[in-house]
């Protein structure tokens, strides 16, 4: 940002340059803006219901605490779900951050703790299922946000994907064209038998964005990536699609609304979840097209498994 | 490629590693490797018939030469055609690699100058149009190439679009979601009113492919890319892939083929030329939506103007 730059709303000193919208911002303004991208995915996608009751998955980093954060501003009614995953201090410290911002504003934060409730982290499950640790992580958090969610009584779950998230995430899938997955690469996912309505409202803001957020609305939130994560395709990804914007400034967003205004519709038939038959694991009787479920599987295999410390899954990562 | 690699068939010497194909080969087995992928794209995809009279779009580089060098050696029966675009040295020294190989194998080429014949060359064109060069270099040769093969009889109009360029466009049409776009991107087009079949024989082989097929086959080529192309949106897409070929063997080629495989059935029904209905040009009888087709308006625009050298459009570019 050019020193000097003013506000394109009030004409007092910018903080924040954003190229995408060719304009610069003072703190006040930079909210604002925000929350009416928030405003605006809720609205055009018709994210939520002003009555629906809300539980916010959150990790103790800047997006989760940061569509928190919004919701609540906005007048949704929203608790937060933490899951500890037992990946070494990098855990510990994202749900003291957690924690703190819940307990700061009174918010109720639901807690789970993998080992402590179903004897195993992530290390270890990454160990013990011999594939990326991100596989075993994704799948845990996904099967206890929905399980929280459902036994809650929660009407929507909201995660903090931001605009780099879903675009990374796209672009994955459409190197590989995986239409099954790119068709379900929805701001929002209607609730169906044993799933509950997921919804992201932060897709129309970046990663430097809702960090700024963060920022400017003094919350404290754990800066570092995931220690396992890195090197991971997902990252990629993110790196490729920035080269790409700051070749040309848009072409981010531009490729993950795109998606989902040109694209998607034209996917809709083609969801394997709507076409597959579900029935009931065994196990723990949440929806599965086996006898038993993925995550039953994996606490079985994990749970078996002597404790893997996070030091050893990342060694020889990049 | 290791000193000492051997050939994945006959275990002598290797000439180029492939490591898409995870494997090194002789300059012979390297041959046969082409000419099994190619085969394999006409096959798979029905692009061309024994009996098809060919005309092969012709501009001197690795590409098109090599095209037209394995259909004939595949037996088929292809004509050249040169489309002299007026791009200073460029177009000059590209003529020149286009007759010498036809003159030493004894093939037929057409040519057509776009000076000669029309009044205007690329580098006028695009002053005159005020737009990138590339579009109206585009516009002209796909005009050109259509009424070129109709009026020969031809029943096939050959391009030597390679994995990389049909990738990069794919890509960009891909980032912007241009769903008419996407469904035209195809290995062939059929012929239909005012319009011959068109296919893309190379699609499954890389441009550092069909160089060393070059190289091997002792075909002289021109080397130089195209002088106003540089710095290109295209090109850019194209350094994008490389990157994550680099990362990942393949990913370029899953890319593209997978594409075509499973997206490309899915936009079947929204090829845009399907559902405009097409009318003759009032000036040179050509399939249009307009009264004018775009290229008797790019005729007139640019042939009015006063001729620009080739210098004047690559300044100021990167």
């Amino acid at each position: 940002m050019n020193p000097g730059s003013k506000c394109r709303t009030c004409r007092q000193p910018a903080i924040i340059d954003l190229p995408r919208h060719n304009a610069n911002f003072c703190a006040e303004h930079f909210l604002e803006l925000c929350r009416r991208q928030v405003i605006k995915a809720i609205e055009h996608w018709k994210l939520l219901e002003r009555d629906d009751k809300i539980l916010v998955a959150v990790s103790g980093g800047k997006d989760s605490l940061a569509v928190w954060d919004l919701l609540i501003e906005l007048g949704y009614q929203a608790d937060g779900l933490y899951v500890g995953l037992g990946i070494g201090d990098y855990s510990d410290v994202s749900g003291d951050y957690a924690r703190r911002f819940a307990a700061d504003r009174g918010l109720k934060l639901i807690e789970i703790s993998l080992r402590g409730e179903y004897g195993y982290d992530i290390p270890t499950a990454a160990k013990a299922t011999r594939r990326v640790p991100c596989s075993a992580c994704g799948l845990s958090k996904r099967h206890l946000f929905d399980k929280a969610a459902l036994d809650g009584g929660y009407t929507a779950l909201v995660t903090g994907h931001n605009l780099d998230d879903e675009a990374a995430v796209l672009l994955g899938n459409t190197m590989r064209w995986e239409i099954d997955y790119l068709a379900r690469q929805l701001p929002k996912l209607e609730a169906r038998d044993g799933f509950p309505k997921k919804v992201k409202p932060l897709v129309r803001l970046t990663e430097r964005e809702t960090a700024a957020w963060c920022v400017v609305r003094g919350i404290d939130y754990l800066v570092d990536e995931c220690p396992i994560a890195a090197g991971n395709k997902h990252l990629g990804y993110k790196a490729t699609l920035n080269a790409m914007e700051a070749e040309s400034s848009g072409s981010k967003a531009a490729f993950y609304l795109n998606f989902v205004e040109r694209m998607a519709p034209l996917l809709a038939g083609h969801l394997k979840d709507d076409r597959e038959a579900l029935r009931e694991c065994e196990q723990c009787g949440s929806p599965t097209s086996g006898d038993v479920c993925a995550f039953c599987r994996l606490v079985a295999t994990a749970s078996a498994h002597e404790r893997v410390p996070v030091e050893l899954i990342m060694r020889g990562r990049r």
